[in-house]
């Protein structure tokens, strides 16, 4: 009966081992489509836009399959109470990097309207945020893989950097828009593709949570708490009809 | 062991029917937090839209307990094929659920900034595309609690309604900035807001899918592709610079 159960055990962690091995190449085809993304904006290339969009179809069947997976491997192996974690970080993880892929699609598909009309300059700081977003996507797929709990909390750490790139960009932006009503539209467009950009970033702190969790069994979540700092700031300085401060 | 089998059967048919009240409790709370949301839009009252943004961890908390409670009985139970399915759809549902709690705590955080300058005009077309958001959620929870497919196909066909509400807002909202750009400020908050709204619609469809899978055990999302139509429609005919006709 012993081998019988370590014949369990080892073939649940064969499945553990490769469906982490699944959810970090379904990441890094989350970051790929995020740096194709700003690619196209760049290029104003509709074509290969529409395949960023297309792609994301990938991503999304994947985190289905990793899903059911993860339900079934729960339902025939009954884990240990310690794996639970393993399995619910998985759970997880698969999910956030499912909606970074959408958020990386939704930058794709706005970059089509945004080629139709004149170039804005503004455009060219959207890959400062990307890159930004990028490079912690990739880390915290890198401490997801390793189970590296401190690299997983440096991310999370280090959004703030986003979030602060994100909130100049938006100010930025708005002053186009006041400056020239033209600036507006293309300007709109822009706005929603920072936000899914900032919000790809707050993914990264989600799975950084996911690993903080999984590997030390206390939740991170409660040391900061995320702010977007344009939802809860006051512009009207901005458009010199302001009678109040902006908000810290 | 035949009364042991049953026993494990009849708490697993009752820890599944709890989870069930459970999630559209949850889902309860999250459609009067967009209610409450759209109240304090409406009232300018900042202190009331805090509450409503303090609110969201409530959700968050329950959304956290409900999936650890799934894994824990997925993996004390091991239940049979047939009931991954309704496992798998309480599982999606509350992270569904928790996403329209954000998304409704976004919109009450973006009242905030918006009470400090002068109303504007268009923050009353907010309240119709949350009216139609809130009614698609409820309608949802009621076919999930029945697990009624029907009914749930009926929301998921209906979002477009939202989804044309959502667009025609958008264009009134660009024309509104081009007419004086001391507008861009308060519209840039109710263009968020409104695709928070827009977003929570896309959520009731998602729940739908899950109830449409778990009863028939088929997949819905292939028969419809969702569309955000002004991510991907060129609004530059509104600046005045537009050569190029809107996309359909």
């Amino acid at each position: 009966m012993n081998t019988g159960t370590d014949h369990i055990i080892k073939s649940y962690d064969t499945e553990l081992s490769r469906l982490t091995a699944e959810i970090v190449r379904m990441g890094e085809l989350s970051v790929k489509q995020l740096e194709a993304a700003i690619d196209v904006v760049e290029r104003r290339d509709e074509r290969a836009a529409q395949r960023v969009v297309d792609n994301d179809d990938t991503i999304d069947q994947m985190e289905h399959d990793i899903s059911h997976d993860v339900v079934r491997l729960l339902a025939l192996r009954a884990p240990m109470a310690g794996d639970l974690r393993n399995v619910f970080a998985a759970l997880r993880t698969a999910a956030d990097i499912e909606r970074i892929g959408d958020y990386a699609a939704n930058v794709a598909k706005r970059s089509i309207p945004l080629s139709m009309v004149a170039p804005v300059q503004p455009a060219r700081g959207l890959e400062h945020l990307a890159r930004l977003a990028a490079t912690g996507v990739r880390e915290v797929l890198a401490a997801y893989q390793e189970r590296d709990a401190e690299r997983a909390h440096a991310v999370w750490k280090n959004d703030t950097v986003l979030d602060e790139a994100y909130t100049g960009y938006f100010r930025q932006l708005l002053t186009y828009m006041m400056e020239d009503p033209r600036n507006i539209t293309p300007c709109t467009h822009l706005l929603f593709m920072a936000k899914n950009i900032e919000r790809i970033g707050d993914h990264a702190t989600n799975i950084a949570e996911n690993v903080w969790f999984q590997v030390t069994g206390e939740p991170l979540q409660s040391q900061r708490r995320k702010l977007d700092q344009t939802s809860s700031a006051d512009f009207s300085g901005l458009a010199g009809s302001g009678d109040k401060p902006a908000r810290p």
